[in-house]
């Protein structure tokens, strides 16, 4: 088995593990669960893991060349044997992008757009988990229902920045930080998206008077083709009567 | 009668119930009247929910495809049947909008920039208008005059946000993520405009450039066209002399 | 004397006026001057308007069309008469604004950057200026000193807002609205002239490419021109020594 | 020896200088050091600058126009001779960027992202530095932790602008002015780089059918050129046989 057949083997099930988690993690940050009722969620969560686990063994394994893998995809590693800060977790959810992504061809612009729409609301939704969960249990935070979690990522990732919700904890400081980040992000898309578009109706109207100036230039050069050619094939004929008149000349003189 | 033709005859009447409909909402919100008090307002609004109630049955029995055009317009149907929340029936006037850009025919820069202005302050109005309905009588809000209101949603579109009036209800939010959406927008379009204006020059450049070398291949074209012609006639002429000269010469013979 | 020569004429002393109106309007404002105490300040304030009044009146008396320049210049009479509002009478400074921009002949990019520092600054500091005036003398407002109003338009204009400082009157609250719309157009120049520098770079190379292949192609078109003409000068070297030779025959004949 | 050549000699020592300078500062400022225990710190710094002022002595002295020189490098002269104002001090860590940036030949736009991040977190660092340097012993300051402070320059450069935290001091408000502006730029540069990707594809597609349409042009040249050298050479042909024919002729006739 080869590591392409497997990568479009495992993509659904990735998918679905990943959406698996992502309910469970929700559940246990949203209702704030004690330990021994929120263990269904808990159990779930590690089922997912398991689950990157494995597609993570299998692909080291397939790999052509295993050093050069394990090295590119350090990352992955990181993603994966990081269950010391909860929030984290949330990292291996790129699967689920990596996924969506993947089946888009080329980087049209609309799709761009739609693009940055989705990893925008995917961003608010995560970043907004992952700030609850290090905050609601912290006695100064603010950020304390998941209501209040959303509209502080919005209000982060457009850079508003009220001030009546803010992280106070690290982890909660680093997804605000991730958020904001993002933020410029999708404000240099979307910015250059319309730049790009009025930018491309000047470019089009210039290749299009570029075009015009150089069909005339052929024009021209097909224009001296013809004549010429008529022009040489008379003058052909002509020397072709005078050659007859010349030879019927010296047969009348023989 | 073609859908188009209502569209046409519907535009103006629609227009005025737009109008009728913001005055006297605005009326409605920003004097916070009593039941009691307010009921020739809310007369007005029940009135110009039904000329848009009118104008979205007229068009989906006048169109073609009926079945295409309901799934198309599913959003229109959602506007006009979610009176549940009072600042969401500001969504109407979309129709508004359409009809000032139907007016414009292609969109150019300058006329692009006018109509994020007009957008924008139609966006902080509306916007300033659906967050004062729903914070006005909620007793932990700090959006409680139109003055305050008209100033937050000002912080929010421009994302200064300084956090002294936030809302705090969810519709007030509501209000507040499109105002913030509408900034990034703003941002975007004005930014785009000065962007393709300064490349639209440097564009403009480069095409005369790219002319006056093609006008240059065009002329040496041209200059190839007239010697050519002149020298072949030249031959030819010679060629007739020849030609003459050997049939004197033969006619001399005989 | 036309209104050309005049304009000319009034530049300097206009520069002059407005430059101390400014100062006479800043020292009012940072020293919060009692009314009998500032009067020299009040006073350089009155001769400078009515300097600008004598310009306005000259200009209006100059002009070919006076109907169609007061219409065109109706937003100069209302800057002139609006003395109610103090620091709306900041305004009058777009007189110096446009001489230094009446000065640089075309648009070039580094000069659009040097406009922007230069007017972003200026904006600064009228905004700061206009915003004391109106919230230093209100109980409940929090910018009461020049370092706090300028620090306050800093970070209006920059879009951060983080409220610390924010106007709570009209007049203070319409000077923000206009830092902040300056805000996203100093924002936007920035962008856009990097963007435009960044794609004048590609732009120049495609540029050069399309130079290249027409280059080639007039040098196709002048390689034809001499083989041909060489070719054709020889058939009527020929041609003429045939002539010669039947003329030489012919002579030998008769 | 050249300015050059020292210039490419003290290249590395300077990089260790305002390294071991950063570290010891952020030593001092980060502990909050009471005077008599962060002495060798203190040392640290002197001697960095110290370092810095050969390094200025050794250009201005080995400079081929020392006048011009010195009046080119004023700013150094200003960075070396600010003690008074600690934070400061920090802006002779230009010299580590200018060595980074230095190593880089051309502005590729991928290069360009790399500055900008590579700039902005140091940018970060350096103003949290001078923020917590200058307020963390002003009593109504309240940044007074690194992570505070870091955290604070992050809100900033982001443009977010909570309000949790902000600078009560000149020198912190200035050190927070210094983020906002390399926020605004920061922003630029990520969208003009994500607009000029977006147009280059666009410019690259207009060059490619500019190409496209000259190649024609020029196949259409070729194109004339053979056909009309054949057309002659047989006209040539043709003429040299009918010569031949009368040369023989007129010999039968002798």
């Amino acid at each position: 088995m080869t590591l392409e057949r497997w990568q479009k083997m495992s993509e659904w099930p990735m998918v679905v593990a990943a959406l698996l988690f992502l309910v469970a993690y929700s559940v246990q940050v949203i209702a704030d669960l004690p330990d021994n009722e929120g263990i269904w969620a808990d159990e779930v969560v590690w089922v997912a893991w398991a689950v990157f686990l494995v597609d993570y063994g299998a692909r080291l394994w397939l790999a052509p060349n295993r050093r050069r893998w394990f090295v590119r995809n350090l990352h992955e590693l990181a993603i994966l044997a990081l269950p010391a800060l909860r929030p984290l977790r949330l990292l291996r959810l790129v699967t689920l992008l990596k996924v969506v992504y993947g089946r888009a061809g080329n980087a049209l612009r609309g799709r761009l757009l739609v693009y940055v729409i989705a990893s925008a609301t995917m961003l608010v939704y995560c970043g907004a988990l992952a700030a609850l969960d290090a905050e609601q249990n912290d006695p100064e935070a603010n950020i304390k229902s998941i209501g209040d979690a959303l509209w502080w990522a919005l209000t982060t990732i457009t850079t508003v920045g009220y001030g009546d919700h803010y992280p106070v904890t690290i982890v909660g400081r680093l997804a605000a930080a991730g958020l904001m980040v993002a933020g410029i992000a999708v404000l240099g898309v979307v910015t250059a998206s319309i730049a790009s578009w009025l930018v491309e109706s000047v470019s089009t109207e210039t290749a299009a008077r570029a075009k015009e100036v150089t069909d005339a230039a052929v024009a021209a050069i097909e224009a001296i083709d013809e004549p010429l050619e008529d022009q040489i094939r008379s003058l052909s004929d002509q020397m072709a009567r005078l050659t007859a008149a010349l030879e019927a000349g010296r047969k009348g003189d023989s």
